[in-house]
């Protein structure tokens, strides 16, 4: 695939409670897919813990290498939540109350309602601009090529939806998929045939365990279109000729 | 939470699979959980794509700076699984056709059916050891302190279960949590209160969100039972003390 014009991604999860296994995360395959879709390729994922100069370190590095750089996790109004003031000091910036951050509150939480506690999510990175959060108010933020997003799934993928107008890739990544009652072992030698003929469609397998079957998804990544639907079908050309079956996704 | 005595581990997921979102990751919660009964931390996950000089960089990063490093991916039989030759080259040791694992392969397979493919599933780095795969034959192994495991969920969960004798960790890491119906803002000025008089038990709070309504999971986590113990109580004497409900996991 050429990866030339493609833009490049990276993911920080900052929590604990994903390392522990306590939570299963959700956000990488939503933000991976979604950048996909935008001609971005997300290249690397790291996961941390609520440390902060964990967090400082991964940022300046990603930030610097990447892109476009996504945190989930601690923007919330507790003790353990360090994301907000870890990245204003990456950057070396003050944290300040951000009075339209208190605003779009205000008009979110009930009069009364809007406590100390809850102000601590108004506290925001200088220079950062806002990012819109449709399901909890508290809005997110953006500094720099950094967009700092919630742990939670559901407010993750608001606040991802609100900002991807933002967001500049290069040409879509298109993918194609053929699942197969095959094991990898059968396919190996004419996959790679296949794959060494055209390095602009790049070829995957992956094995399944389902039912206590094994069976192989190939998937074919290309910017493309053209030259994807041809390998494709030699893909599943291949297949039908050792025998397999094709299962639809 | 003291963590001197406590060992550190890293996970290396390899696969463009995860990061393109077309696969969810379920083997980080796995490990993430089986190492903390047994005393070890997850400190830090990273998930690559299947590049060799992005495999070779980390493996040697991990290795050199955690007790125990784990990988994902890359080990089948076809021209993308490339995890277990970029990690010869990390330690700088050559590929070879390894005896055992061809027995162990001759024993799964038919008569007839172990092929030159399947056989390239038994060439590993020279001086590494070999971890049973009770699923579907072909070993993983381990060299040095990297463990490279099958990406497939059962696979590598069954070649997990298969090596935790060979790891040593520190006193367990118990936990408990507290799931109630009540905001993070709420809970914010209490919970702080409570983390800071005592260290020995860390505090969590992991706002979650279902059908339609907001509510924290607060998990505790220690290695001393009776402050664990001691630290819960006074978390749920908190919520109950501003009215909110109590649930179970």
């Amino acid at each position: 695939m050429n990866k030339k014009n493609s833009k490049k991604a990276a993911v920080i999860i900052i929590g604990n409670e994903i390392l522990s296994g306590r939570t299963q995360d959700l956000n990488i395959s939503y933000i991976g897919k979604n950048l996909e879709k935008l001609g971005i390729i997300l290249v690397e994922v790291i996961i941390i813990p609520d440390v902060e100069v964990t967090i400082i370190d991964k940022v300046k590095h990603y930030s610097g290498n990447y892109d476009y750089v996504f945190t989930t996790g601690g923007i919330g109004p507790t003790h353990d939540d360090i994301t907000a003031a870890s990245i204003a000091k990456a950057f070396n910036v003050k944290m300040l109350r951000n009075s339209e951050a208190v605003a779009i509150m205000e008009r979110y939480y009930e009069p009364g309602t809007l406590t100390e506690a809850r102000l601590k999510m108004a506290d925001i990175p200088e220079g950062a601009s806002l990012i819109d959060n449709p399901v909890s108010g508290a809005p997110a933020f953006q500094i720099n090529n950094v967009f700092v997003l919630a742990g939670v799934p559901k407010i993750m993928q608001a606040m991802f939806d609100s900002l991807t107008d933002r967001l500049v890739g290069g040409p879509p990544i298109l993918t194609a998929s053929v699942c197969t009652n095959l094991t990898e072992s059968k396919l190996a030698e004419g996959m790679t045939n296949i794959q060494n003929e055209c390095e602009a469609v790049s070829i995957g397998s992956y094995p399944y365990f389902k039912h206590g079957k094994l069976g192989v998804n190939i998937v074919l990544r290309s910017t493309n279109k053209e030259l994807l639907l041809q390998q494709t079908e030699l893909i599943e050309k291949l297949i039908k000729g050792i025998g397999g079956k094709i299962y639809k996704d």
